[in-house]
């Protein structure tokens, strides 16, 4: 579910981009007390994710709106389905379509992609996760969404999780000086991941304590060379451009989890149309 | 040029909401006094948008950074290109590097879509603009990669620009009388455009004094009748699902301008890597 | 109908700032339960605007309270008229007294002065319009209270209307290129105005196509000369230190519209009182 | 000197309101790097008030702006005069000229109109005071141009100063409770006025040990009869639509304090121009 | 009573500092429905202080909420009481817990403390005050807590109070000048107080017409000549290091109020536990 | 070090809440050019934290402002040691010294209750960690000052770290379901800890898969065979009422964890003298 306590600023500030100084069009034609139905329907296939806050959308413009919802987050819905009927104040309808189609056609995106990564690799163990490419401002909402598909959170940002790379390796010479050192300086209940591209990388982390190693734009034959030499001695990460194309091939060298920036960086909207009836 | 006066809070709620309690990671390995080289290596053919908000993002982290470009927001990058370098704080570079990133991947991919859509129309005088299907927040920078792609923005929201719908010419009783309504009622600055279906409406709106008028999802054949029939008596826009295969047609038919959802609602980020040297 | 959207934050703002840490007076005296009866008493003759922001102040300090309205914004009052009764909480009359007739006198002042321009060219088909020199904070209200009486908004800020100056002519190297310049580069939905003090300008002007044309501060004889030019090719404003005893002449010359600074920089408070019985 | 800690909030919103979505005049037009003198120009005498605020509005949207200053505020200007010469980025001072001018009109309007009060007064001991009928938002500048104009501050707000009317005295049972109450429960930073209309009101607040006994709407001959009896007893405040027609007799009845809403209730912007040279 | 105006923001900062992302524990173990009864138990004597900022914790997390309260703020809870039992949402009882006990358990620890410094002085007329020394943020809710616990508010902030200090009274060259320097700047509403640390000092103050002569850090004897020195001509205070141990010679000494730093600077928790039955 | 992104926006809260309207003392009197010297100066041995945001306080208030430390956060101060020496403008000084003090003194006093804690192990393995009982809005600055302290921080909030409770564990229907509920919900770089009471829960816990399991309030017996039940299975951590006497004796029972509430909860301000010279 989603919380208004993370929702609703979000949505006023929407709101207000998309109307500093009221709707002009509606404002002038639309008599206040006039009352509509309405409906929400698919144009094309999709998992649906956002009804919460597309409701919310207008609920913060008006008291007087009521929804009747056929189908609920992470759902499937198809092209034609009428799947989320509501009524109320005209005005607050016309003014607040857009801005709540806006976060639910995405959301939706992000919904459906996960799904179709998902897909790709039904019936294996491994996880598809996202990643912190997501838009700013929108973390909540993306991460969400991720979640709404069937796929699984990475860290939610830099404060809850550790990621060591590159730089951080050479500033603390070398990776078990790293994770020696954050371990010492960090809560106990963070997992600390290191980012390798090397076969010697994935030795020392593994050396060294990590909790989990990402394994950075390896090739397939490297990936399962590392998930021997771990041997469940960590959890173990395939990243980078990962595609539909690619993510089975991925999954099968034995990965645990999989992270897909694309889910969120790279959204498709899905097809909605709300109609006044 | 972006403003920082509408970019900066932007870029504070991102980067707080990336880092609430700090960088576990960098905060205790990299050193505070750490200084680095960077580039900005693009890893695709793409038009480039959002410079100005990626440098003002390391900016709000330290007094420490300075950049050089080789290319301006607008320009074209090549696959290998290095196109921005910098050196300063090691620490705000790493704290920052995904946040910048996210919004520069994102308005670069707008500029590039809408330079896509753009070039099938080279030659025709018609425009491509855009819709107010941007994502909730980044309104006035989605609007901005537009721009920088070589399109031309519609209406900002809802409070400068009128456009009388459907439910709207219901509730007036008709589109003569929806025209004269909000005619009277808002600043005498603001044009009025009246969305058509049909030929009679667009008989309608032209007789109305409209002085756009809108030409939503109609066929090929219909939009070369009503451009005919409008004949320079108003400004002429063709919208609805307009896609990179049949915007050379729909520019065909004679309208005026072309708005396109999709450069802004379904958004591929543009791949481009910032490399630590 | 005023949106609590725009005005709550205004509200609470003001709030606070009248009571950051309460009223001494009232929270050492008055039982927080008492319940009070009052009524807004007109002490002069005017046009009332602000009811809703009156009545919301009250409404944020407390769930007890009820409105009775005599009458609407917009209508007229006369001295001795008791316009609105209202009863409930007492210590959040009492906290909220000072701020809500803030507002309420200051709007009624401009809805007031506004229909005092108007009446002047009663008959005439002239608009009266205001101007963007409003209190800052309150452009909202303050041009929503020129409407209630009977006035016409101008542009609303700097990014919904074109008005070309004199620096921004020298700047783009005369009228017609700035029209030029501007018409490539904003929303085919905005119109574009140019201030003139010449016959010159004025004729430039017309010819760059501009969509309405500022006399300013020009004699009553130019701005005749300026309409016949003109001659309906463009919507004529009239604009410069208009006062009550020249806007009958001003208006006379033809022109449709004449903007008036002083509906909102040079407010009168309406001698309204609020009495609790 | 006007604290940037209380006004650049203030400043921000007004910039912000005035171009939620930029110029798009002056950003269509203007070279960003083009450089201008400007000065502004009394055209009218005038007290000057809020010169920090104007040159804050420009500071906080360039870097590129210098000022010199031919007066401070509280001095005089006459009509003609240039009393404040700049220099600096163009477009910066296209974009705020409005809002600047908006606060410096209305702070010089108060100021001035301060002044006339207590020209009127001049070789008498009276102080001239404000009241909390200011403009929501501006109580922090209302109350500084009051100052600039040679006045003296009320109490700032309900947080800071004990004024018993009323409706207090009712709940509390007698003037004489409602002092003995709210002595109790202040800090004893913070004096005690009770508002008094009727002789016996004014016995029983001396004799409860009102600090301040403020005479409201009283005539010449009670106001006078007050004096007497209060005999120095308290400090003796008369209130009640004074004007400028009234304030001397009201000042020779030997108040020692006169508050008169109209300094920021009723406020004539005073006319300032700022001309680009 | 304590003000939702005031404490939401501060109610909401503290659960989002709490929560950013929703708590991963609850969130993803108890289902949204789920409802619970829980009480409040005392583990120690204290007075209690706060019980409108602990509910209202939980108000701003659920609609779905109901107490009863066995006590009021400011009444004494013994080890063992049950002193408020509640129902309503199990996820936002376990999701507020910790912030609004963080609340409750600081505001009554200063209430006792407050407490216990009065009684230390019980039958004298002598008045504890607290001081400025209380924890950003938190100052409207530290200073309900003194009163909760039978103190007196000293000035609330700088903007409501003068106290003269040591380099004010070099800036002005003396006390005297100082005194009456700010006299004719300030609102007549507010009284003057004076720090001293010598008997000149207290000559001085006296002769000059303070209000308030606070005695900072004397010698119980030096408290006794200055209050026989001042004899009533203005309200006395003692201040700087007052004990639990030394109040009450302190207060023997004839002065009319101590402020003691400690109230809010040094606050021990009072144990509180929330139990979920 | 501190970072300016998360104490600004706290800073300039505590600057207006203690100066809505400015410091009628220092603003009456001091010129607001004259600048001063000024120490800080110990009054008792104490573990210093918070210069950053002590000095960040007065560099909010003025440019005009220059430090010299004599030493840094973490490091110990003597009683009677200058530790820091700065001058800068003087109204600035008197205006921020009470809100810097407020900073400096809670976080000192933090610090040194952590360092004497500490003190009590020294020589065993254990650390000493904070808890969530922070005072609302300083959760940032608190647990900072733990760690300069020498303490290690907990989870830092709801979002980032998972503590399975009593009421999860019924929820769930079990720890073993509970701990395998989260561990498919929440991001894999996340550690899952169970707070127990009894060995059967210590035992379940620990086949559930537990990172870490907490030993909450049990007795020193309790805990030793715990510790050997678990057998570095998991990380152990102790929790409940760990006082300055009992500390010691808790961590020889091997536990690798002590969390400490007291160290945030019930904070003595570190004595610490401001002084202008």
């Amino acid at each position: 579910m989603l919380d208004n306590l993370y929702i609703d600023d979000l949505i006023l500030s929407a709101i207000k981009e998309d109307m500093p100084m009221g709707d002009i069009t509606t404002d002038n034609i639309i008599a206040p007390e006039s009352r509509s139905r309405a409906v929400l329907l698919a144009k094309q296939d999709a998992v649906i994710a956002g009804l919460d806050v597309f409701e919310r959308v207008f609920r913060l413009l008006t008291a007087d709106i009521a929804f009747k919802r056929n189908i609920e987050d992470g759902q499937h819905i198809k092209k034609g389905d009428v799947f989320l009927e509501f009524e109320g104040n005209t005005s607050a309808m016309l003014r607040g379509e857009r801005t709540a189609l806006n976060f639910l056609q995405r959301l939706s995106g992000i919904a459906t992609k996960t799904f179709e990564f998902i897909s790709k690799v039904k019936g294996l163990t491994v996880k598809v996760a996202d990643t912190r490419k997501t838009v700013p401002g929108l973390r909540y909402l993306d991460k969400y969404a991720v979640k709404m598909g069937g796929g699984q959170n990475h860290r939610l940002c830099l404060s809850d999780g550790v990621l060591i790379k590159d730089n951080h390796i050479k500033a603390a010479g070398g990776i078990k000086n790293a994770i020696h050192q954050v371990r010492g300086r960090i809560p106990h209940t963070i997992k600390i991941e290191v980012e390798t591209e090397t076969m010697d990388q994935v030795t020392e982390a593994l050396a060294g304590g990590a909790d989990i190693i990402m394994l950075d734009n390896m090739s397939l034959d490297m990936m399962r060379q590392a998930v021997r030499l771990i041997n469940k001695g960590a959890i173990v990460e395939a990243s980078g451009n990962i595609s539909l194309d690619s993510i089975y091939d991925v999954a099968s060298t034995g990965v645990d989890i999989i992270s897909v920036g694309e889910l969120t960086h790279s959204v498709k909207a899905v097809d909605i149309s709300m109609k006044l009836l």
